[in-house]
């Protein structure tokens, strides 16, 4: 018999990861609703949004000044009467007579027949006129409309993520809303009867339950809506009860747990008669993985030990999860190695904890330094949940390498 | 006459910047709440906190199989008698005898006297015995109760801004709720009688109010919680009205418009009398800045055209409030520059609008590529909000510096 037949056919990760995104990419295409623009920070814009205005809106002086006509300022110093002031607000539309000066505020329209701005720095009022030290040539200080932005012109493009500068933009333009996409909605079902709840006494062969809180922090921390986690112990009417609420509420469900080669598997139970395929994928942790497609709605199963969970999230959801939600993409890098990787399993991907080494500076704000190596945190076990909260990356070791020693060029995936 | 007095006497960017953050520091030292574990994806933790139990919480098996003495397998292939089956959640304190072995699921109690796991692949079950092909040593596939944490020791840091691997580890530790500090609170109070609501007609010489919505995304995007936005017309009362309430309700106030040089400027004229700094300080766009400290509450004047309020907020009061929130450093970069810089003001450092250049690739998740260089967007205008939009950076032009050719390195701050 073989000793590790489940090596031996296990599906490599990068093929795993590929069934799973043809999954979810059809969640592209979700329902758009309507949002205020304050409201729309960090959602998807479902469609390009064009600017219903020109901005500037109208003529407007650049600097606090007087608006005169160059003609008038031709030759310096030269003394106009004063006829008035626009502050920001006025209507400005009386235009102004040849040979005088107006005082402007910035923003405020220029009158009809004034073409250029003299900073207030270059004048001297006086009763009554003022006297012009340095003229200007005509367009000087002026802004003309549209030439920020054309009614028309496109503003914001579909797909975008707004960000503070876009919520600043639709804001100018005088959008009360704008349209986004729904975020990907997701359930969570945590299985295993040794489970319990946070603040409870724990009994003889107990632990506690961190596998949904952990799901959902990491779901929603990538911009995902997570609309339930719950909890099934290994009866199988009542996780199918669960499922099929699951289903019925969001776009994609993640389970944790009942997927191995043990003797009460409740998630493979329930789900490999449903059509679901279940099986090895070669890597550690995170080896035994279920993909079903229940109602329509991808289930996707990961196994129950704390670290194999997060790791799975991290190498087969989470890329596409962000592709779909617009976000940037998990960044992936190649570093040095600070500390030798003295086994990594023949066969298997492994996905170790790591910690960047970057200098760090204590000023503010401070130059960025592209971070220098990576060291190994925690051991490989999948069980190594508070190691895990050392990290801030995982190396990602390929199958065919059994050892690595320092120095060795790894690539790192960002948590 | 000095044609530009202003610039002379203009404070440096970092001399302001350096009295903004020395007001802004005390806020570190703010009120701690708790919340559940869920509920702190984001929050900063305000106390160290240590691990209540052990993990593992007790001594369980890495693998799905049969736990046996090490002593009874020493010879292989042997045949043992099957005496029973642990699965995860139960108690598992019944002592296994010697040459027997019992099945146990990954995470299920190791029995008393047992020492190591076979791995279910490694063995040939029978009705009531099972063969064992390869034997283990002590240990082996067997998790021991603390090796991944300690009770007592230190599980997450204080100031650690709590990300999805640390509410795992959290969760793992059955922990109900963890100390974290209330969230700086901010009020944003924009003036000026020519900004009229998004949706409203314009009359002319008005304009959309965007600094408020703008400033809000910007606020909260950077960890603040924002407790107020208000606009107040340019007359002084109402000014102050809403100036009284938002230092009521806020640890810092952040204002806009109504501090620059022209005859309406409400900012200015109600915050110098109460010992407000006014003034030019040498950038553009964002020269005019006050800083005043009201009833205690700071509070950060910014100039009225829109890119000066969001590139005031970026230079001044980003960096210290991410640092505040406990979220990473605003990236500074050195870029070759990909178009040339063909003025710059003399002794103004100057904010450009920049876009990254960086190779893109279609594939998911795919090596992160660190930008190649920067090239400017939209114009150096103070109103030019809508091309702000297509930013990503802005490029940061030293104050003696009044050209730049093609391919200079210059430093770039991530948006």
């Amino acid at each position: 018999m073989n000793s590790r037949p489940a090596s031996v056919s296990a599906r490599p990760v990068d093929d795993y990861r590929d069934s799973i995104e043809q999954l979810l990419r059809p969640l592209a295409a979700r329902p758009v609703e309507a949002v205020t623009v304050p409201d729309a920070l960090g959602r998807q814009l479902a469609d390009d949004v064009r600017s219903p205005v020109d901005l500037p809106v109208f003529r407007n002086s650049a600097m606090d000044g007087y608006a005169v006509r160059a003609a008038s300022v031709a030759v310096t110093p030269v003394t106009l009467p004063l006829v008035g002031v626009v502050a920001a607000g006025n209507a400005g539309q009386t235009p102004l007579p040849p040979a005088t000066a107006i005082k402007v505020m910035t923003g405020a329209p220029i009158p009809p027949g004034a073409d250029c701005v003299i900073p207030v720095e270059d004048v001297h009022s006086d009763d009554g006129s003022v006297t012009i030290e340095r003229g200007r040539g005509a367009g000087e200080f002026v802004r003309e409309p549209g030439t920020d932005v054309r009614a028309g012109d496109l503003l914001v493009g579909a797909g975008t993520t707004l960000t503070p500068r876009h919520i600043a933009a639709l804001a100018a333009v005088g959008l009360p809303s704008v349209p986004v996409f729904r975020a990907v909605r997701a359930a969570v079902i945590t299985t295993g009867d040794e489970l319990v709840d946070a603040g409870s006494t724990l009994r003889p062969g107990q632990i506690y339950n961190s596998n949904g809180i952990a799901l959902a922090a990491a779901l929603t921390a990538n911009g995902v809506d997570v609309v339930s986690v719950a909890h099934s112990t290994d009866d199988p009417a009542q996780f199918r009860k669960l499922l099929s609420a699951a289903t019925g509420a969001a776009d994609v469900v993640f389970t944790s747990g009942g997927v191995s080669k043990g003797d009460f598997e409740v998630v493979k139970d329930v789900l490999a008669p449903l059509g679901g395929q279940f099986g090895s994928v070669a890597m550690q942790p995170g080896g035994p993985q279920g993909l079903t497609v229940v109602e329509g709605v991808p289930v996707l199963s990961f196994p129950g030990n704390p670290v194999s969970t997060m790791v799975s999230f991290e190498v087969f959801a989470r890329p596409i999860l962000r592709h779909l939600s617009g976000l940037p993409d998990v960044e992936i890098y190649e570093l040095p190695l600070h500390n030798e990787v003295a086994r990594s399993p023949q066969g298997k991907r492994q996905f170790l904890r790591g910690r960047l080494i970057r200098p760090k500076s204590g000023e503010l704000p401070a130059l960025h330094r592209y971070p220098e190596a990576v060291e190994v945190v925690s051991g490989p076990g999948s069980h190594l949940i508070a190691g895990m909260a050392w990290a801030d990356v995982l190396i990602d070791v390929p199958a065919e390498i059994t050892s690595l020693p320092a120095g060795a060029a790894v690539r790192v995936w960002s948590l």
